[in-house]
């Protein structure tokens, strides 16, 4: 190993993985590193968003050498297994185009893909990316966990407290499973509903404004773009039902009831206990269940990076578009048949409380039917003739062509 | 913004938006034109079979630009996002190299991967990309659609209707789930079958033919490139059988079958109901098919883009060549302990129609019995040796490697 | 198709697909191919531990030529479909820098991206890629499989064995089913346990050492590397647990100890059989259970390649940190609550051999306990200080940024 100070009069590019609080213990190095490259390569402990960044700090501090931004978010990990596979891109910045390009030759001789991220002024932004913690699954998740408290509460006291005040019978075993079980599909489907609702408002505001080239809102931009985490929850949230569902003969007390059942019939002495309404209503909602769950599995697989890059646009809009109101539509099926007339049952309204059934299947009609709305002949052709941007169509656009891809600009909230 | 003539002046380099059918729109830019590069980026509403495609309408009408055509498979999504993960390839084709290559370097600046796809001529096949529909799945859809419906029939007519017509006895509540859950495994079984027999037939005809260097006649090519899909139909069929099993006590149906046997059992004065036999049966034929179906899933999460591209191709033929007919073996073997004596049953011939698993047994026997037969020593060594293109190694070859990779292509049509 | 010397006479470049034994039917093209760059693309047909490659062989035989490796990797397959996805690494050495950029050259006009191995003699290296069979792998399955088979046996002589010659009770029906259910969720638990055992010793070792900067012992870095491989196993294990247990109640032998329940209870005149501490257990194993499987999935999808490229160190390592300790957690309660009080009943020892769940629950709370014992303040603390390498900071390093990702490297042995 050699000292710091022959290093640094060797190399032509130094990488810096020093804490800004201790770049004074450089100071002896400052004539040597005199118009050099400067990688920093440090990263911060915290979300820092005011700046100034650790880069930009080195760079006050050695304002004769050129500083660049960038590694910082590769593990050490990768450097030390190789950039094979994942993880192969390196964000860089600098105010030096010349000290960049020799940083992006680096790169690319060690097999990384460098993204040139501009001046020196993103390496705020280039320090930050790797402390992120989901932020695009923050509002999402407390979506989720703000509908699952809600119904879980309203589920607690219809079944559970009701029958404890009212006639005194304990079902307190219900709340680790049964309770749960009443309340994951109910935000399952809420939550898939969620994920179409801002795909109608936008149409709705396209058929509004006349253009598809209005800025949509902000809070209508942000919920567009959390579809994906929405849709990912709602179906984490079916297929945990799923299992729950699927354990309720395993337990004892399905057991015990249905031990205890037998034991009535005997006593009763009824031949036959069959009730033809109740095991049609199971044997329907089952199988649509089955169903909705199939479809919300396949829109789950192709949200898969991998598996989405390998479709074209037109397959992934009819996928997410096209199967996912297939999904909606049979998962609100699944919770009709479920509930079959006891919407209309005075016994099922305890404490006055509607059953959760009803509260649920609220938000996905109001979808459907604004869907069903937007196919109406006239609706729907103007709504295309938009989409198509056919107005504006006659302009040669000299910029990106943030317009040649009708079919993509389209669906992006089509979808 | 500028207008039009300004942006066609100073430009070198245009992307053009337009649908042909308002390209006399541009007919006062012709001469500010001339000379330029000319991206098209649009795309067509619907399949063009025939062309002429969009980009070389626009050749005809600039003679003098230089045409390329590319850009139009990016979405707008990911021009507005980056291209940061997936959708990085950008299909390029034009007449003038020179054109293609600035628009290449344009790629790389912007971080996309460009594909050169040779002449204009290959212009429609670009512009058809983002238009195709799951080509690749058609064929394997139908097959599973219409063995669905086959063997859907098939048991409505012994299950259902028979018993109904012959003894009066009302089974339609089976309908939604029994029936389906007795359709979805024969229809899993016979496509995984129609995965393995290609390759069965491929090895036969390379053992006919004693080389390895014909190609193989246009249906089996086809269907040997769609054994991909037919095993994930398969694998989706065997998933929905595991959740309408696995629900089968949830149902109504079930609990009062149940009971009732309790009540006839008590009535009997019977202590012990148990039944060796039955009981021996069902934990062999359960145990068996959760095999089965973990083989079919590891099989599946192998045929992830993501996955398969960290594994070596002798690594993907062992998971599926060798757990894939492991797979097929536990399946038949599943069905077998199913069906265990009934097949010498007369009373389950209703209508003269032998049991279901008689019927689905009858491909898979075939493809395991021809594997089987493929593996006695000298057909087995002749077809190595016609593989590694023995006979034909002591020339040098100097295209492609087509040979280079012995592993690679001997396993083309092993797998 | 043209002779072989005709050929080796016009190209610069010629692929060479010979295996070494008939390297000397290449003799009268010795001249010809002189000062010409060889691709060997042969593979050998078992791995090559000693040497000498077919290149260096080769490169014997062609003195006068430079010899490169490469394009073994690729399969025909690939080489057919066009590197569109996946596959797409070249790799490449040779003796002879330019002729590797020559080929570098032909690998990026192809689509593929050629990976630099160095000198020749990478190629025995580059010749063994394909042959490998998921050397990863291996140790977790056998230590996987030899935990089943002992737990296997260990269930077997408790559950089957013991009744059968103590009371002469027929129970094995139970071998295929029930005996392989209560192995599966130990063999998946003490595999988790060993997930998260290395990283504790590591810490140990770190605050020992007093420094991050002392590599490893040999075997605790290889166990370190194979924690991904360990904790799909786990996770295979758990969730064939978890089918296995949703079959239980499909099977026959249920049904009929359920029927001869309810017949018992019939003859016995009990009213209701309800016992609340068996379903308060039932249903609160149950529902730990299900949350342990669905932290285990997230595990398991996050560490598909392709979503692990999404997430930035910091996401990765919270999820297979601090979510694969709740997971652990989880199912350690999951066992407790299974277990309840039977660990103090002395009929649950037969053959003086205690529950199961005993066993497997040594491993979870070494490693928890230990965990719990590395938070507390003094050691945290000190670890953290050592972890961001903090006293050795000082120094500009004018390497490789090994140290530049703190974040990193902490968590390579935190995770």
């Amino acid at each position: 190993v050699t000292t710091q100070l022959e290093a640094a009069n060797k190399a032509d590019l130094c990488f810096i993985a020093v804490y800004p609080e201790h770049h004074s213990t450089l100071v002896e190095l400052k004539p040597a590193l005199a118009g050099k490259t400067l990688v920093d390569v440090s990263n911060s402990l915290r979300i820092n968003q005011n700046g100034p960044s650790n880069a930009e700090l080195l760079a006050d501090y050695f304002p004769e050498s050129s500083v660049v931004k960038g590694f910082n978010t590769i593990s050490a990990w990768t450097l030390q297994m190789g950039p094979r596979d994942g993880g192969r891109q390196v964000f860089l910045c600098s105010n030096s185009q010349k000290a960049k390009n020799t940083v992006k030759a680096v790169c690319h001789r060690m097999g990384f893909i460098p993204i040139d991220m501009g001046l020196l002024s993103s390496s705020l932004e280039i320090e930050n990316l790797p402390l992120y913690l989901f932020p695009s699954w923050r509002l999402p998740l407390l979506c989720t966990l703000f509908l699952f408290i809600f119904f879980y509460l309203y589920n607690f006291f219809r079944d559970v407290l009701q029958p404890y005040v009212m006639e005194g019978k304990k079902a307190f075993y219900k709340m680790p499973i049964e309770v749960v079980n009443v309340t994951l599909p109910s935000v399952a489907l809420v939550m898939l509903a969620l994920v179409y609702l801002p795909g109608v408002f936008a149409a709705i505001l396209q058929l509004w404004s006349g253009t598809k080239y209005n800025r949509f809102p902000n809070w209508l931009d942000r919920w567009l773009t959390s579809r994906k985490q929405l849709g990912l929850c709602s179906f984490l949230c079916a297929v945990l039902h799923a299992v729950y569902s699927l354990c309720l003969p395993l337990r004892k007390s399905a057991r015990f009831k249905l031990v205890n059942m037998a034991y009535k019939q005997v006593k009763a002495g009824v031949d036959d206990s069959w009730v033809d309404e109740e095991v049609w209503r199971m044997e329907l909602y089952l199988s649509v269940g089955i169903m909705a769950l199939g479809l919300l599995c396949l829109l789950a697989v192709t949200s898969l990076p991998s598996v989405a890059n390998t479709i074209n646009w037109r397959e992934f809009s009819f996928i997410q578009s096209t199967l996912g109101y297939c999904a909606l539509f049979m998962a609100t099926a699944h919770t009709l048949l479920y509930g079959w007339n006891r919407a209309f049952d005075l016994r099922q309204y305890r404490f006055n409380m509607p059953p959760t059934f009803v509260l649920v299947l609220v938000l996905p009609f109001l979808v459907l039917l604004s869907r069903l709305a937007l196919c109406v002949p006239c609706a729907a052709g103007r709504l295309r003739k938009v989409r198509r941007g056919w107005e504006r169509s006659r302009h040669i656009r000299f910029t990106l062509p943030a317009e040649g891809c009708h079919n993509g600009l389209e669906d992006v909230s089509n979808v």
